[in-house]
């Protein structure tokens, strides 16, 4: 499956207007503590895709919302999505060496000023999200707050997926309970993403829950589409190392259902999730489109 | 000094209320991610004092608020209080084996669990302030959380305080550096819980100005006498090495301005933030005695 150039090109301007947003949100290398805040910036401007973010726009748009009212929110969500893979990346947790093509944050600045890089990225993005509402609705952000602050939470989110990965690494999981970490681990906030697009946009609760499904389907695509570019993958393509997941015994789709069961399962999510959003009664190609793209990269 | 029986009565009655509501708060040990909420837990619900709590409700209720709409807060802010000491307590920052007389988070759960539980606390405080504002007025509950977060952030704010605080260890501080440090490391968090009692009982802006001052010179107090208990009590008093400061070659108060000087400073500090609330023509009387306790404690 070749990704069209129309969602490349999407994504990549959606990630320079993202950048441009992002290092406005964040403090400056030159104000103090500049440590810390050059350990910050070092990890989230280290150029990932920001899906998030083009899932928060992409899915905020085509509900009515304007780009200026999403951003901050899209941002904030990028912060917390960094935060936790500098943790992840601690000596105490997965102890990774690489990370987006570069050395890891703790490599570079050391193990304190990670774990505060990561901490202070968390709540920074509290900071952003708790900013005067551009919209001037306070209920509607507030909301957003508690979505994405549940998303990155401990039961069926974002910090319980990564101990369910700790605490199974080097057992043989089932496919229950593998299919708990990816919807935790990484679901939780692409589904957050998706669903605060459509709440700040004011969308009635039926198509907030269109949207969560439609998120739930494309984040258990993505980490399913991972785990086989962990497989598949040269480490120059994928930015990290790859073959990693393996040597820590992590339990993975393709270790449990072989790789072409997981490719037809990707696949599958993805055609459920395109339908459910086309089903919204809105221009939804953009979506489509984005879901697509998550089981054609190939990094 | 002594420390006159009725705040100490008043401090025990508010922490024992404000346990249960960290209890009803944080989530459950027999729901998953269990080990990870029973670090959680084992933190939180380890007998501190609640001083940030009880500063939050005495605030607030001086004011004019209930008890009920200042208590989300109040805990909210003991979670990102307690998650400052496990991330401090690391074998990568501090390295302390002891904290509130019991082996510290990491010596009991691993490193790895203690460094998600202190984000997952930090998290949970995020989302407890994000849920429906009991009053219904989601504007207030918006800047509650942006003071929250300000306070807990980079500069000027607690990271950035622990931040100051590691780069100095082993150097010659001057008085405006340290300062800097208790300002940020201790001071900020305590003067937000003050303040934010005053914007939830809907106070005026000149109120809640008065209500910062008092918090900034109680906030500095309080570190001055941290820093003078490290000197003089037993660890069975502090229920933390005594003397790690000094060991540590940390910049503390005593050690720049001597034990005599430290002790008139925290005395002028309390005499003016008393001063301070006596003037806001409530009844101050909790204030003025929680400032008081704040230098006469032992622990």
């Amino acid at each position: 499956m070749n990704v069209p150039a129309t969602v490349s090109d999407y994504l990549n301007r959606r990630a320079q207007e993202v950048n441009a947003w992002l290092d406005a949100l964040v403090p400056s290398e030159t104000a103090p503590p500049e440590q810390l805040h050059r350990a910050m910036r070092y990890s989230l401007m280290a150029g990932g895709k920001r899906l998030r973010p083009a899932l928060v726009l992409a899915a905020g748009e085509a509900l009515g919302a304007s780009t200026d009212d999403l951003m901050p929110t899209a941002c904030a969500i990028e912060m917390i999505h960094t935060y936790s893979l500098i943790h992840d990346d601690l000596p105490a947790m997965d102890n990774d060496d690489l990370r987006r093509g570069r050395p890891t944050c703790h490599k570079v600045f050391g193990e304190a000023m990670a774990i505060l890089a990561g901490d202070a990225l968390l709540t920074q993005a509290f900071r952003v999200l708790s900013a005067e509402a551009p919209s001037g609705n306070a209920a509607i952000q507030l909301r957003v707050i508690r979505e994405v602050a549940t998303a990155s939470g401990t039961a069926d989110a974002l910090i319980g997926g990564q101990v369910a990965d700790i605490e199974n690494e080097g057992h043989t999981v089932d496919a229950q309970t593998l299919e708990y970490i990816h919807r935790s681990k990484t679901g939780a906030l692409i589904t957050a993403s998706v669903v605060v697009g459509g709440i700040l946009a004011g969308a009635s609760e039926r198509k907030v829950d269109a949207l969560r499904s439609y998120g739930e389907r494309i984040g258990l695509a993505f980490q399913i589409a991972d785990d086989l570019l962990d497989v598949t993958s040269t480490s120059e393509e994928l930015g990290k190392t790859p073959g990693k997941d393996q040597a820590a015994n992590k339990a993975t789709y393709p270790a449990i259902h072989g790789i072409s069961a997981s490719q037809d399962k990707a696949a599958q999510l993805v055609e459920e999730a395109v339908q459910i959003v086309s089903d919204l009664g809105v221009d939804s190609g953009v979506l489509s489109d984005i879901a697509r793209f998550i089981v054609a990269r190939r990094s």
